[in-house]
């Protein structure tokens, strides 16, 4: 028989126990910071441990530069003023870039996941090389890194937001870059460390574009108490991720989320992935404007914004071609429903401006196929992105996420020079 | 903004560092009783905590009767012997209950999770009244802790397998049984206290039947290292679960898993869930028996063996039906897999015996339609569940799963008369 415990964690000694509380009191000073002044005594009144146990954990944040404090605050607690805590807005900080078909935007985010530095530029990435594109995306990079450092800064890592199947730093294909076995980490962090030299190489990480534009939904955008969510993003492909309880849920191999290449019609129309009658045949941006009959010229946003203007004017063939496509949507999306029962469907990138004449064929196909009437139409349960979740932020934030988590492990020894 | 950041957790302090201890304690001298005999040494080697620490939890874990003790053992460890230490087989035990359509099972576990008892009883629970299936199955039930007890085990709980969507501790549609909202875990606590009665009532969960057999497979199957698969099962409906890094996967309402209900054709034959064309329509027992012209008579098990039979007898309308029953259940596979990305998927219920003619389509669906050639036909991903795969077993050994976690909860304050 295999053992079916799960397997032993580390020991709880004191070292880890400090650690962990020392994450506590930075993320309870970040959280109590949303709506007040933080106070060492709000702080140990929020996570329950001693006020001196919280001083000695804020001394060493402070310290480490994790924490600011201001001035004497009388915000409603008892006995004599304490000083306000921040989360210091000159400490540790993430860079996310995303590298997309046809634009690189990088941003960096402080402690508090605020963005400091955004930079974009629209390039065609189509057919470069990936070393020329990575390179160009590091040049970006270096400049923002460059602003950063002058706001007081101080960068700790960099995660790439890549439209493709990505695990083990590369990136296995991107077929609408045109990209396959590209060891995009490798790549960049060559790229960069040569145009920005620091005191040790930035470490980066990478993550499949729409995993992370979903993150920065979840973190940043209007979701209020939605912790579970399928996310689609419409664009030349068509892009999914995964969130469960608040969690981006990866899969084994870190490819979950293709909901694209879920099969619609198995004799349907060739997909670039060497199936048939994939879902980004039918409800992808080049699919949706040749039968709406918008020509895609001049970039496919052009072509989008073309289509949404004339089923505002309620031209049929356009209405037609978007409610075809929101059938096929919601009949992809009614499985995905019956298999991971999130609270919320999400949809970002070309549909979000489509949503007047999307959502009712979504939410029809949706009421009549999820399980046991577990959908009604007017649940709220279908929704459009919001502007907030964008990739290069989500990147970022994932980055700062790791800081929060165990600040030891990103105290400086000593404060370098900017 | 919404704050980013996961919920705060509780503050680690000396008791819960203890009580988490008393856990690795635990867990690891079960598992170092697989291989060999446990020893205070070789525990405190495992789990990284002086001889000292771990010596006074074991006192405790032996004082609470979750360990035993017995005489000298020289098994390797350096120094003066040491006594072994086993899991308690008297100790605190769990009690597993699947009600499915035709059949009832009862299992006890101990804290090994070895099964102690077992009762089975074949019953037509179709059309009965919930409250008396449940009255006949908590009956059962007491039989099997009456059992337990002459055995020394002291039963913490117990948890129902039901095949319906279960949530909040109530059947809220099972359509293969006929049952609307039934508050199963009420109705069986009640009956049990009734037939059974204890010091205090033993405490009831529930929860779907594939989900608990999925389980069993994970903890007691031949699944090695695979720690994410897809579940399907094959009974008159098609029932399914997702493990996910050996974490069953709920979804945000406890609905997560309804394979068969995604749809294959939207103008398909209507499902009784209210859709159509649902993958129960075309891989489920009543459809491919209906397929492959076998007479449902003597019960669905008789037929499936008859099915079986003629198959293994070259007979070309049965391999032809459960050829297009893979056919139709590698196509909404394919698609699980590319949301889901697991490890493996793995086929239980009438599936098992089916395998010979079942699993070429379902590979063939899967490697055609998975992204960029992630599925290859011998990769030994595709599987026939093992007999060991039961819900009953299963739900028994989720309750004892929580006293490993946290033997403080379940410790007696004195030790109870059998």
């Amino acid at each position: 028989m295999k053992s079916y415990l799960p397997p032993l964690g580390p020991k709880a000694d004191k070292d880890t126990v400090r650690r962990h509380n020392l994450s506590l009191v930075l993320r309870a000073v970040r959280d109590e910071g949303e709506s007040a002044e933080a106070t060492r005594a709000g702080v140990s009144a929020r996570v329950g441990l001693t006020r001196a146990a919280v001083s000695s954990l804020v001394e060493q944040l402070l310290d480490s530069g994790f924490l600011t404090e201001s001035g004497k605050t009388f915000s409603g607690q008892a006995g004599r003023p304490g000083t306000a805590l921040k989360v210091a807005r000159t400490g540790p900080a993430g860079l996310g870039v995303e590298i997309n078909i046809d634009y690189v935007s990088v941003c960096v985010v402080d402690l508090a996941a605020t963005g400091r530095v955004r930079q974009t530029e629209h390039l065609d990435n189509r057919g470069a090389p990936p070393g020329e594109v990575l390179g160009r995306a590091a040049g970006i990079a270096a400049r923002a890194l460059d602003s950063a450092r002058e706001q007081g800064l101080h960068p700790v890592g960099a995660a790439l937001a890549l439209p493709g199947l990505v695990s083990g730093g590369a990136v296995r294909q991107a077929p609408n870059l045109g990209w396959n076995q590209v060891p995009a980490e490798e790549l960049f962090a060559r790229a960069l460390t040569g145009l920005w030299p620091g005191a040790s190489p930035l470490p980066v990480r990478s993550e499949n574009e729409a995993n992370l534009a979903a993150l920065a939904e979840l973190w940043f955008g209007g979701l209020d108490a939605v912790r579970s969510f399928l996310y689609l993003t419409g664009e030349i492909g068509v892009g999914g991720a995964l969130v469960l309880d608040g969690e981006l849920l990866r899969g084994a191999h870190g490819f979950a989320g293709e909901i694209g290449h879920v099969v619609v019609d198995p004799d349907g129309p060739e997909c670039r992935c060497g199936s048939r009658g994939c879902l980004e045949q039918y409800a992808g941006q080049t699919a949706l404007l040749r039968a709406a009959g918008v020509e895609e010229s001049g970039g496919g946003a052009a072509g989008v914004m073309e289509l949404e203007r004339r089923a505002r004017a309620g031209d049929a063939r356009s209405v037609a071609a978007v409610a075809e496509a929101g059938r096929m949507l919601g009949r992809v999306l009614s499985g995905a429903v019956n298999l991971f029962d999130p609270d919320a469907v999400v949809l970002g990138g070309i549909y979000r401006c489509l949503m007047p004449w999307l959502s009712p064929p979504v939410d029809a196909e949706l009421t009549g196929r999820v399980v046991s009437g577990l959908w009604s139409p007017d649940g709220g349960r279908l929704r459009a992105s919001s502007v907030a979740g964008d990739a290069a932020r989500g990147a970022a934030a994932l980055v700062v996420q790791d800081v929060l988590a165990d600040p030891v492990a990103y105290a400086r020894p000593e404060p370098t020079d900017a």
